[in-house]
């Protein structure tokens, strides 16, 4: 456990915050193997949800490596008509919101097959804010995906990947244990200096 | 005309350049009742080209106001697969030129009706910078503009309105001459190397 923690130094808060023994020795073995991110899905809303079944079964993927900030996207009930985005009621809350998880998060992944005006947005964004980027594309004969996504390529930084659905877990492990655990651990960031670019 | 030098201080760069002194006078008024700006417009090309004859006429009225930096988005030649945007080739060379052009406009508009990653992207990039956009929308009956732009309005700086094509002159009026006249001048710019596409 101590070696763990002189690997992982963010596991101490942890148990910090669990006094209690035994879930704090749960809570370390389980971070231990799995260090839980702070993850910004995006997917398409208002610009079509015939891919959020398939949301559904990423964001489920993805609880293997952390929390989701953004269920809202997965969830069925959410509509493109913008019924049930989460607790936000107003398109300002709703922007708020997501430029405040955009912040806060540690990696975004984005299902980039559908175009989305909301989704190129977040992109654009968390790229300026240096933030660790995944999108996937499951590629199709008569379309191509936008430039300024498959363009913005950076080794280690920002990452476009085509996809068939059972290419996600090895794309995931890769993502999580090769990129995002590079990301400085945010404790040392100072935030109230740090300027998007 | 001292005295618009006076107030424009860049229109004696322009009577140098044309030594005429007819020429020198009309080019004087003319910049003296249009300031030229640099105007980056996004529009739909992977997303679908149905818009491609309004952009036209958009980037016909901007002249009014400056240069378009990104004619290949309303360049009929221009198609979603890929054809003609621009001189640049590869994804790569796209993305890079275009977010290079974001950093040197003084104003974004953007159509943003049609759904698609890249005018997403570009105005998240854009409103990172600090830069002044107009995002125009035609309201339709089953669909809602996405959150991440209707919801970043902020008064004086990021501007969403639903329109008609025929509101466009005034909003590009008010646009350009009550909100982007408010940007510093790009007095700085080396003309020597900008590179125009």
């Amino acid at each position: 456990m101590y070696k763990n923690e002189a690997r992982q130094p963010h596991l101490r808060q942890q148990q910090q915050q669990h006094p209690s023994s035994d879930f704090s020795l749960k809570t370390t073995k389980q971070a231990a193997m799995s260090p839980k991110y702070k993850i910004y899905f995006c997917g398409s809303i208002r610009a079509g949800r015939g891919d959020a079944d398939l949301y559904g079964r990423i964001t489920e993927m993805l609880g293997k490596y952390g929390t989701i900030l953004t269920p809202f996207v997965a969830n069925k009930a959410t509509t493109a008509m913008g019924n049930s985005e989460g607790e936000a009621k107003t398109d300002k809350e709703i922007y708020d919101r997501d430029v405040r998880l955009l912040k806060e998060c540690d990696a975004v992944v984005a299902e980039v097959t559908q175009p989305s005006l909301g989704v190129g947005y977040e992109i654009g964004r968390a790229n300026a804010m240096g933030k660790k980027i995944l999108c996937l594309y499951r590629p199709q004969p008569d379309k191509l995906l936008s430039a300024m996504i498959r363009g913005a390529e950076v080794e280690g930084k920002f990452l476009t990947r085509d996809y068939k659905e059972e290419d996600l877990p090895d794309l995931f492990d890769h993502f999580f244990n090769k990129v995002v655990c590079k990301v400085e651990r945010r404790n040392s960031l100072n935030w109230q200096s740090y300027e998007p670019m």
